[in-house]
């Protein structure tokens, strides 16, 4: 049976490879600012508060129960910067806003929309992802989004890229691993998935950090994945066609990407290096 | 502020209230007997094999993490059934479609595709069920409805009635228990979500356990619940009305309904009936 037949479900990371946490991030804080008369990067800044309440979520769980989601931990890490930027003057609405209604209100990438909705045609689709519950089903509202399940790593008690998140996903939608095709522009998460045996597409989000840190590169010596492509219509029309399936291996699918070479910094190394 | 305005949220209870499970089983233990030329009171089978699978999943949690979920519980309820009643005959095929393939492709009564697609609307509208998160998933696909997310119990570990099961839901929403509407043909059901907090709405289903048994009653003495209508337009069509807004009581609306003294049993009298 060919690799595409096995296939029952697609599960998507969602913030970063369906949302554009960035621009809402850095526009929040940008309205933010100008309503106290501050001008900063607030690229920069929307970066930094994504990378730490990514932090803070990454393998929660593993020790001990959760004691919050990820709207949690957007909260806490924006104090903490705005505490350390000295941008005490940010009163509880703007807290608000840039901590809980932005990401609430992010905007899903140009080609989701109509290639989730290709897709679902042909697989299960759901939403798997650190996020929680509720920012899951106020941006799919916003965005016109259709998941058949919302599989939150808050529900499940344990967040990516714990081996438990993956397997707890896959049982919940009664599949094996390798029925379903984990799809992300994060290399961690897909490399846990791999692990797990799912099958594994990359979709590159060349502008989730912003244009000023632009793509990012495969770290040296990185093993493909089964499906690198650019975009969710892409990946629709690689799954929907007859031809591709004919192809020997699903690794060939890379060559029909844009070219990897010009990408600068692997997520994983993005991660770090703001650390 | 208005009732109506309160309401962020519907929670639906979905096999029974959504799903007519009744029609699917009996339809399954039909083909099932014709294949090997026995027939039998299937409706009465199919009754018994909602009743016992209901019995072993509420409450579950309560005093271990469950070993199993509703689709489990479908299939050694079945297992048991057939071995009361003489029907070794009944091959791993048979068993599989009854137990699995029938409730997985449950038909929705006939007001709910449009009743709920007009209730998202306004409010978010989410599965929150005993049944399984594959089950829902399934049923949602095949009938073309569209939830904006499924809170299955079987994600949370505690099963309805049980307290914790009402509470974690809205949580999960990041909402009161107030902004939340419960809507359900089950008294169990809305009775436990209402001494959360939830409001409350009751669909009347008559035909949930079949036309021979017909409509249920409200037990004696039970207190009516903030709605009582008859579908899923009706509760879309009292939830956009602004007229109807302006009543002093909810439980004026609960006029507009069907005479609710031609029905016979309550559905935890009815479960109770075939213990």
């Amino acid at each position: 049976m060919s690799f595409k037949k096995r296939i029952k479900a697609l599960t998507f990371d969602t913030g970063g490879t369906v949302l554009d946490w960035h621009t809402g991030f850095r526009d929040a804080f940008e309205t933010a600012g100008r309503r106290h008369g501050i001008n900063r990067d607030w690229a920069v800044l929307a970066n930094e508060l994504r990378r730490r309440s990514m932090q803070a979520m990454l393998n929660l769980g593993r020790d001990a129960p959760p004691s919050y989601n990820f709207d949690g931990a957007h909260q806490f890490s924006l104090d903490a910067i705005l505490a350390e930027e000295g941008l005490d003057v940010f009163d509880d609405e703007d807290r608000r806003t840039i901590a809980w209604d932005a990401p609430h209100s992010f905007r899903s990438w140009p080609d989701v929309r109509d290639g989730l909705a290709r897709l679902r045609d042909r697989y299960i689709a759901v939403s798997f992802t650190l996020l929680s519950h509720r920012l899951i089903i106020d941006t799919t509202r916003r965005n016109g989004l259709m998941w058949d399940a919302i599989l939150s790593c808050e529900g499940m008690g344990v967040y990516k890229p714990l081996p438990a998140a993956y397997t707890k996903a896959a049982a919940m939608l009664q599949l094996k691993p390798e029925e379903c095709l984990m799809v992300a522009c994060h290399r961690f998460d897909l490399d846990a998935a791999r692990n797990l045996g799912f099958r594994t597409a990359l979709i590159n989000r060349p502008d989730e950090w912003g244009k000023a840190i632009g793509p990012q590169k495969p770290p040296p010596g990185s093993e493909p994945y089964d499906i690198e492509l650019n975009s969710f219509l892409e990946l629709a029309a690689f799954l929907e066609s007859e031809s591709l399936a004919k192809r020997k291996s699903p690794s060939a699918v890379r060559a029909r990407s844009a070219p990897l070479d010009q990408q600068l910094l692997a997520d994983t190394a993005l991660i770090a290096l703001y650390a």
